[in-house]
């Protein structure tokens, strides 16, 4: 763009000049939350603690804590996991767009999901109504109905008939069961579960802070989450959890299984650092000595690697986790980065089998929950979210 | 939400104790631009001064400033227009789409617009390239596109046939003549185009920013612009045109056209002081003495009223006008708050007929230039948009 580069001049902006000023809002506090806390110590989701959640809780109980704000009791949970079972099914309209778009060749699951949530808001009876109750209404036929619009799409990219929620499941079962018609095995539901709890939550996240911002205009909770799936997609951040998978894929093509645990790999990476490739997965805008997420998925995901009977992308699942922690200690050990909950997330996908465009559209379907409440807690207590700018631009010019 | 009221410490985060903090992000600048400039004595688009182009430019050109970057020649402005010309036309898809949304009765025209401009990304070949050349490529088409999908959806809501877009109109005249089916006047016209120049960019706005966070993590524009939809959506940014009218409306009948001028209308006001509603077209962020864009456009659109032989809303367009600036002065005399431009756009289109839903989406056909010429300067150069929070929730709690 001409303008960049002719650029010469700064017009002065008194209240600007004195501004705090940070590119990407780096350590720029933008607001108050109650939902999350990350910090390079712990990560919280309403006080609770991660590890605590990832052993002792389910997916629905951290849904329950972060959409109404407390630990269900027992009826509660009962209550709020029978009320998302009873809004699992989708409306005609958005069957028929899923059907109409899943398959076209330059579309990813990310935009379906995006294109199908933006119908559901045609739907929804309180669409307009951003009251408390309404939002929380809408936040639990989102967090049902996602999950739905991802079975079905990836059913309608099968070419299979569509595989109906089952309401004896729960939402990491269910989302499994409808994704590839066939019954998870109990640890294989855990482990998703579990990986939904580490995905739910993360304060003001760029998809998070995109559904904060477009709700901080007083614009309905379908707009803020619409925006935010949209936000998720970019390989810097959802994405992530693809681009991670799609380079080990890479790796494992190049240097062969016999090549792991084989300076192959680290020839491969010296190569990629060479370069200056941008590796997925690894490094945290706020996390700065490893995510506290990573270790806790990358445990599960290689128990069920260390069982798997299976040959995914032809190799074992044992395999993808050797070739996974050798790249990670190789990022360690040349360039001091950690992975981070990405990583081990694509690699323990992949060993279920999960096709790898929907690691992200899954993704979305845990991260709805820290969305709705953040929009929320904006809707609640609001102020537009509007920064300044500093102009680098062309100086004043006459037409 | 329990949590929030239940709230009693805040856990330290080290690093964010000493950041800077700022609820909104109020003064905060978030990054370097060459779009656009806010400042308080002049608006500029690359440089080119907002009275300057309301007086000297078209849309069109201005629409070339912002995305191409420079003043077109004659050449190259004749390029543009037909590029834009030859873009017009929507997928059946989205037509179909249109056809089951726009008259659905808790659907609004700004949701329709976001679930089209969704679908458009599907069907565009350029969809997952965020090249600097494709990202030029797909903003000409949405901003070809965008008019289309406003006039195609009022005349589903307007129960017609679907008015084609006339190739020998430039953008302005051609909405106007794709809602309603009737060729407008040459000042119509150039009303509406000069409402579009004002509208086309306003720097880290709520909708650009939130475009930008989205094209931050190196997302698509599609995705981008579908979240800025959202965003400009709500009454406290791009719904304030749409919020200012009903508010008219409301007082017109009331008040009575004969009270417009008298004590009546203060009346009204101090009630609404009283009741501390919240009064739409009025106040902005930035703007401290005054918005630059609302004079421009009120002389426009008051002239349209003096000559106008209709009746809009059962009065006459000069009574609107009237009333308008009678509240505009008890606003600045009592709580000494400018008229933004969406008061004057409000009652500018209300003149023209246009159907109030479609004054944002109206914005959205000229904003979306901005938008796309900041999505392609983020991608350009680009940086994560993700801010901290200050955490103020429950303290670390056991499950």
């Amino acid at each position: 763009m001409n303008a960049v580069s002719a650029a010469s001049s700064k017009p002065s902006t008194p209240s600007a000049t004195a501004a705090p000023k940070s590119a990407g809002l780096e350590g720029i506090i933008a607001g108050q939350t109650a939902v999350g806390a990350v910090t390079q110590g712990q990560l919280l989701y309403r006080g609770y603690e991660i590890h605590d959640l990832a052993q002792n809780a389910t997916f629905e109980e951290v849904a329950h804590v972060l959409l109404v704000g407390h630990k269900p009791s027992a009826a509660e949970l009962g209550a709020f996991k029978a009320e998302i079972v009873a809004e699992r099914a989708l409306p005609e309209l958005v069957i028929d767009t899923l059907r109409k778009t899943a398959r076209l060749p330059n579309t990813v699951p990310m935009d379906t999901l995006r294109s199908a949530v933006s119908l559901l808001a045609h739907l929804d009876p309180d669409c307009q109504d951003v009251s408390p109750a309404a939002n929380l209404r809408k936040s639990k036929r989102l967090l049902a109905k996602i999950a739905t619009i991802i079975g079905h799409m990836q059913n309608v990219i099968d070419g299979r008939d569509l595989v109906k929620p089952d309401p004896s499941l729960d939402h990491a079962a269910n989302l499994l069961w409808m994704m590839t018609g066939k019954k998870p095995t109990s640890e294989q539901a855990r482990v998703l579960d579990v990986s939904l709890i580490l995905y739910a939550e993360h304060d003001f996240n760029a998809s998070t802070f995109t559904a904060r911002t477009i709700a901080g205009t007083l614009s309905d909770l379908h707009g803020a989450v619409t925006g935010a799936i949209a936000a998720l997609k970019g390989p810097l951040h959802g994405g992530a959890n693809e681009m991670a998978m799609e380079m080990l894929k890479e790796i494992m093509k190049d240097v062969g299984e016999a090549g792991i645990g084989t300076a192959k790999v680290d020839q491969w990476m010296d190569k990629a650092f060479a370069e200056k490739r941008k590796l997925m997965g690894f490094g945290h805008r706020v996390y700065k000595n490893g995510d506290h997420r990573a270790p806790i998925l990358h445990k599960l995901g290689r128990g069920i690697a260390e069982k798997d009977t299976g040959n995914p992308g032809g190799h074992p699942a044992l395999a993808w986790f050797r070739l996974g922690e050798q790249v990670q200690k190789i990022m360690l050990d040349k360039k001091q980065i950690h992975p981070n909950v990405d990583f081990p997330c694509g690699l323990t996908y992949f060993t279920m089998g999960i096709p790898v465009p929907q690691y992200t559209p899954i993704f979305v379907a845990s991260r709805i929950t820290g969305w709705a409440a953040h929009v929320m807690e904006q809707h609640a207590n609001n102020r537009l979210i509007r920064p300044i700018a500093e102009y680098v631009g062309r100086p004043q010019t006459k037409w």
